[in-house]
């Protein structure tokens, strides 16, 4: 029988009930709100995810890839990708996907559309289009609205596409949720005055789609969004918590670890590196390291090579031993499984269920 | 037909012409010294190239995990597993190798010792060990050389286990070969001292077992060395070159990427992220960002979210437009392969081959 102690490490651990927890309380807050929810799969890349989320009345997904995208289509029908269809090959996946999937993309350039547009009335497909904003976050997306507007009104002489709405990612909002007050009213008021200019130009956006894990229970304050596309939530991280988006109890996914060394005075280290947990900094909080011990939140991963962890001792008691085992809420949870190709569902210290992370990645290869 | 064009971005690109050369001068540089060359798996993770590097010679493989072990067994017999053999599911995995793989082990406890011993004897099978030393990075290996030698004698004592030698591993030397010297020099001393105390004690070490890509091509400098395990040498990396252990020519393995977004002035953003790259610095020599333009290499990514990279355009007249593709030179190769799932091998712009990354990833889930 495969149990918890079976397991080699390192090894990614999803506390059902935790996980659960904050796939229910998100999908209660937007209820309340009004608001669309459309999950971010980046997070979990898993079907099987999706479909809680979707049963608990998300009205879609959101994802960044065509791999994403093809594996959440066995979930769900309703796909917007968050992500510039540029390039032919993104494109002609994305047009590729079953016939059955209503798929949504979000796009800042004129390339993009032509591009979509081209695959989409190759494929016989009507695709959906958000036209993507800069609000702040300057990564992608329109920074000037009178450009956005332009491109709203090409996208609507496309026979293949529908000017469907406008998207922006809060990504720039990383403050506790008591802090980010100034920065959302920022945010209302560039996008009321957007909104404003696309209603002018007669280009009215039926959805306006934003919302970001670390603005989640704000989402609702951000006057004008209609849908929201959190992705962390699902489990939450270190950083999550950090910043006070999550509670520490609301953390659902740890990476089960071996103390494989103790040779060295001073430290312990275990089989967790930079392959398993991503060398991804707190963002938003103070936090030193790169993960934190779930049984002993006072010792971090103070540096790491590729598959060894190097615990800092010095502010704990605890003296490891050789062979003990030791679970590490990760920084950065998104890259963790990203890193990983599985997951172990548990509950309390029973191992009930095990899943692949089967978005990870970026498709079949082409055999030369 | 499968081209260069037709493939999705981000995807990994292998000169081979590079790696060919790389392969073939480690094999005449180690041929010339008449040092044994075990090469580290961690970079490739394949097979196929691990089956080129015998061939040039090579007397067998290094490997960090069980996973890869049992990968690298379909391509040669000799692996040394550079890794302590902790915990019962990675120990039992190890014994549960194919009978044709002669195995050694590294480790720096007697707890490590007491699980091989158990593994081995009840699968049957000897295997040999090497006793780990610290001789100046600090993260595993017994600092106090009568405590390794100690261990050298339990091991010994053991029926299902051979001492085979020492090994180390320089990784703290990391600075410009040509400034190298007196790291290796004090490098030298120590493992002098060591052995001189090892043959004192009458368990002399038939191995000694060394070696990293930064100090590859003055290994022979460090007196004692039988054996090195240099990994990333086969595809090299921006901090390779920036150290100036290969030329920038030498830089076999780049990152094919798509300008997906340039609509916030001043900057340029690829598909070409965390989840492709890696946050890897460079370490040893100066170096910002995160990945390096091989067609401008004035242009770095400056900053990256899971599927972004921003390019910074300052100190370039170079202005991309959206569709474009770039190749990028990532800082830590290792990390780049361990995130994807295969790789291109290409000749000048002819895409000749692709393989599996097929030791990637920790082998098969549990299903509960």
């Amino acid at each position: 029988m495969t149990t918890l102690a079976s397991l080699d490490t390192p090894a990614l651990l999803v506390d059902l009930d935790r996980m659960e927890r904050n796939l229910a309380r998100a999908a209660a807050y937007t209820k309340e709100h009004g608001l669309a929810l459309r999950p971010h799969v980046k997070t979990h890349k898993s079907p099987r995810v999706a479909a809680q989320q979707l049963a608990l009345g998300a009205v879609g997904v959101t994802c960044a890839t065509p791999h994403e995208a093809r594996v959440m289509a066995d979930a769900g029908s309703d796909i917007l990708v968050a992500y510039p269809p540029v390039g032919t090959p993104r494109a002609d996946r994305l047009a590729a996907l079953p016939a059955h999937v209503t798929l949504t993309v979000a796009l800042d350039s004129a390339e993009a559309i032509a591009e979509m547009s081209r695959a989409a009335a190759s494929a016989g497909r009507k695709v959906s289009v958000y036209v993507e904003l800069d609000l702040g976050m300057h990564r992608v997306g329109v920074p000037v609205i009178d450009t956005a507007i332009a491109l709203a009104r090409r996208v609507r002489e496309e026979p293949s596409l529908d000017f469907a709405g406008i998207a922006f990612y809060p990504g720039h909002v990383r403050e506790a949720p008591d802090d980010q007050g100034a920065k959302l009213a920022e945010l209302s008021a560039a996008l009321t005055g957007a909104l404003r200019k696309f209603d002018a130009a007669d280009v009215s956006a039926r959805v306006v789609s934003g919302g970001s894990t670390p603005t989640l229970w704000r989402s609702h304050e951000i006057e004008g969004v209609t849908e929201i596309r959190p992705g962390t939530y699902v489990y939450n991280d270190r950083t999550t918590a950090a910043i006070g988006a999550c509670g520490w109890d609301d953390c659902a996914l740890t990476v089960l670890a071996t103390v494989i060394s103790t040779a060295v005075p001073g430290q312990a280290v275990i089989d967790t590196g930079t392959k398993a947990l991503g060398r991804e900094p707190v963002r938003g909080a103070p936090g030193e390291g790169f993960g934190m011990l779930l049984e002993h939140p006072e010792v971090l991963v103070e540096r790491m090579s590729e598959e060894h962890g190097v615990l800092d001792l010095s502010k704990s008691s605890w003296r490891p031993r050789v062979g003990e085992r030791v679970r590490v809420i990760p920084n950065h949870v998104c890259i963790v499984v990203h890193l990983n190709d599985f997951v172990y569902g548990i509950r309390g210290d029973v191992l009930e269920t095990s899943w692949p992370v089967a978005a990870r990645g970026r498709g079949e290869r082409a055999v030369i």
